[in-house]
């Protein structure tokens, strides 16, 4: 209820801050008897990782994910799987400035008015730190999805978009370039933009696309839990989230019926996919296609009026190793959620099987 | 686990099929000694009904609900809040081309693949209808929520669009025309649109925004319970919702941080409130906005193509009483599905307290 | 949360007081295609309903069930399964004195203390006529669980036990006679002394055992949600019931290991069953047996003590249409809760297959 | 769903097999601002360990817990509080033999029925080792539970029972005692009777009393999680118990109701006290006391007839270090699922305050 676990049958349940002891989670109803790749997960871990690039925070996490329970001799024995990512590269004394103010869109504010207290340093549980656990835990429902392909990639950087439609795109070359645009030239100069955003000490946002194939027909519950829903939630719960869109969304908005309705060929395959592969919440078979936005990052490398905890303004030079955009680092955390949420409606699908 | 409730404290869970004897639903959760006034909440399910205007379906349904339990001398005791809409206004008869068929992004198809088999009358549980069971557990909603507002209104038809500030507009007249938008000006454009529109036996999308206003500061759990996570996850469960974005939404995505942070007045209100109200997930005490996406209505008074249970695919005129644009009847829909998520997250804020 | 559920996969949501316009229920997840059996149904409820027989409340209720939705052609649907058992027998009148006492062993003073107010008539929420929609939805249950069979019976009425093993039980004698025990001579025992304690306007306790048979390998989910766990809270959450024990139970707790110790067959079974068909709170595939205690009826046809809200005590004559001893009627009750729990454990063993 | 979560508001979910690298656990809707007692709960782990005294098993494990975030300068801060008990004193080789084999009246074999394979090391996650993060969990939910005491003993070894009622009984003399039962001469009867049994090879059950004092009323949440419906629940949970009644329980099954009813005193308290605490589901103020029944442990060291994979019968000599009885160990068990259960429900009426 308090809000730290996702999904009903493959359930992940986290804990951690960004500067305590570690991270960690239990990933609860997870099935037996799947070999588990562990180069695959710490392949996910990396793709996450700060300061893997230029144009991303130059902040050195190992973020080395520790196994301990629920795998037993390289398989999966339905018992739940534990695991704890521990805080290596702490710097607490960083942050001892934030313990009496609270920076401009960041959640520093309300969580002190929420519960009382709170763990100041880093954005303690606020932190997109977070995250780490649960590209872990959709690293292991990809494993439990091996039919499905889940391709995320960064769709645009502030007024820079990719102007080719998903099919056009070569999903191998996302990860070839720092932004992990599949659009070889667009990247380019997305990672100018950054590089020029992060000179100026500012920040910028962005979104970013994901594409998932080979769905069964029939994942997803009416009516609360359409599949679309869900997706749209686990979107928006990761940090900096400000906006989901799946198959012709704010556009579709716009357009006519006669436009919009996705024609049927005689195998129940449609000639369209306005539709994002979902009908009244359930896969319909088509790509599943959805847009996520994220905000630009709220800490700033410039100067900066804050709010004290004495209800006094003052202005702060903004300092630390902070991504001058978040979307790179945020393409495996949308995947990851997206294989989390499939995994679910996979197995609540058994039911009627 | 099926998907029919919404909520974890204050729960709604509904049932019923388009032309079943009753739609219904139990709302759990809610506290007790709450003077129910049901005239507000007959209010709620008349401006959801069909037939109230020229721009709507022109079905005739009462949607007349019954409360059965959980309300005792006027007021609510703490117990399950039963209640039923019976059914009078069915014509089955005018589906029976539905048995055998699948309708153009409509929900036949899936519904038949998932489970084997399913009420074809009127979409069955897939139809816009059950709507009728949100409206009514969110006008209970609106009385537990008593000094927090809730304001939805139809920000965009088609290509018409609003082009002011919510802060603008006068909300009492969201109700002083038939498409309920605020703007009068605007109001006529899209009402003149949809007219149009329905004589070409076409539909038309369009969006609904919604602001809450007076919201204490604290609501949302995270970090998977987001506040603005659980409205999207709400909205995205509405029929015909394409997308959903609150506070910048996908404009925030285009924007640097140092136009996109809101600094602080020495009070913890913010000058700006790109943010939508919400900071980490929790509510910061200024104005929630969001907006949703609406897909046209797939139903059309025009020739089409449609698929068989046979594997063919036929021409088949649509017929029927149809909505030519959803939005003007998904504003209370908007409004009660943010209700009853607020409902819920004030009554688990209370744990804090 | 609030209480009024029951159920993961499977799961049934109840409302409805005592003296309201009607009880009803939803069960959410009940699998798609199975025909209905309503004759069934029917049967069921007239097992639990008053006035069946001399030795229970002479009180008549039709308890007629409606279903209003997710049944189709006789077929369910995977849509939730929505039904109301109208009140056509309400007396309030009878209860006008119960608006400013609390009776003792009642919920009266508990429920007007946890939620300030109360329906007082007839009991309220609190009132065993909630049971009507268990058995109805457990009817159901049965239907889902084709091969599995479950036998309840009364074991004993006071003193009077049934000295047989059940294995030297005939169930089909269970309905033979009015006090539901299928030992004839004791059962006829167990008659007289009810009728003799009815005379006396005294009310006595007994308990009900179940056997449940056919049971499949793998029902039960570790740790925490054991199979004989949730058969417990199932059986505790029947109106007066005080224990709950399987196989072996309290005796068990008396007994050496060398002694208490299922020795195996070659083919898994066991030689001996005193762990009651779960170990580790997984179902064995031998049979499940499990025993309740309900405490004596607290409504008394005598004079008794009662607390006012004036905080006086006063002397009052019982009266009204009670029934003396509570188990015959309690007898499908608990074959409804082991039905509901069992199909839930079915569904939730889908996952690992 | 999959069973390794308890509690709702209050709520724990834990993981860990017996020779893994850890067990842990996450507590979800712990209270923001409580000062933690880490010397209390160290207390608490030091009752439940192995090796305390010379009635119980000798196997040494020092189950030091690691709080890895959740508590912020000594106070819980809302967030989810993570912990880990390593494993320090695995010896796998122990069990080599048990890949095989399936001991009787233990989880071996339904575990991998169930699962297709299994952790066969010490039982894996089948182990009372579990019991530990209960334990934790339960030492938190005490110190949220300021104002309630909550007292276990032991109440009966094989047919050695305290004959006298719980308050004649002094709960400061449970501690004095290996056994910990606060009547010092049953104490001694029931250690040189544990003594005897273990120089045999043999083991003996047991049961539990419990006696929770100074619960407000109103805790509780009908109709299906009654107050002592989740208590029972809670209790089955625990490896090896195989009842549970409260109040009369058992004995009051053979009561009239003029025997059986509580008659109130002029301030709502009770002359008597059968109900246990508990009406209709909801805490009345007065003791809530329940019993819970443990099998005597499975595992002998004696020579066993035991199932092998090969479906093959053969004898085995038990060895090990295990308990001759597990109910001394078991009474911080029951008080920490006692205190979990209790700080739920405390969470859950917050609702209607």
């Amino acid at each position: 209820m308090a809000g730290n676990s996702y999904g009903t049958l493959f359930k992940l349940t986290t804990f951690g801050e960004s500067h305590g002891a570690a991270l960690g989670g239990i990933i609860d109803g997870c099935p037996a008897g799947i070999a588990i790749d562990f180069e695959a997960i710490k392949a996910e871990m990396q793709r996450r990782k700060p300061g893997q690039s230029k144009i991303v925070t130059q902040r050195k996490e190992e973020d080395e994910i520790q196994f301990l329970s629920g795998i037993f001799e390289g398989k999966t024995t339905g018992t739940p799987i534990g695991f704890i990512i521990p805080n290596t590269n702490q710097k607490s004394d960083d942050y001892s400035d934030l313990q009496t103010t609270y920076r401009p869109s960041h959640a520093d504010y309300v969580y002190e008015q929420k519960y009382g207290l709170r763990d100041y340093r880093g954005g303690g549980r606020s932190s997109a730190r977070e995250t780490a656990c649960r590209v872990a835990a959709g690293a292991i429902a990809k494993q439990v999805l091996k039919n499905i392909s889940i391709h995320a990639f960064v769709s645009s950087v502030g007024d820079i978009f990719i102007d080719k439609p998903y099919q056009n795109l070569d999903f191998s070359l996302t990860e070839s370039n720092a932004v992990r645009c599949p659009d070889p030239e667009t990247a380019q100069k997305m990672e100018n933009f950054i590089m020029e955003v992060r000179k100026s000490g500012d920040t910028v946002g962005g979104t970013v696309t994901c594409v998932i194939q080979n769905v069964p027909i029939g994942l997803g519950e009416p009516v609360f839990d359409k599949l679309h829903a869900e997706l749209g939630k686990a979107m928006l719960s990761i940090n900096a989230v400000k906006g989901f869109e799946y198959g012709s969304g704010f556009c579709g908005a716009r357009m006519k019926g006669s436009a919009h309705n996705d024609l049927y060929n005689e195998d129940g395959t449609t000639k369209t996919n306005l539709s994002g592969g979902i009908q009244g919440g359930i896969s319909n078979g088509m790509d599943i296609y959805f847009r996520v936005a994220f905000k630009p990052v709220a800490t700033l490398l410039q100067k900066q009026e804050i709010l004290t905890n004495q209800n006094t303004i003052i202005t702060q030079q903004g300092k630390g190793r902070h991504d001058p955009c978040v979307v790179p680092r945020a393409v495996p955390i949308v995947e990851a959620m997206a294989a989390i949420v499939l995994a679910d409606f996979y197995l609540r699908n058994k039911i009627y099987q």
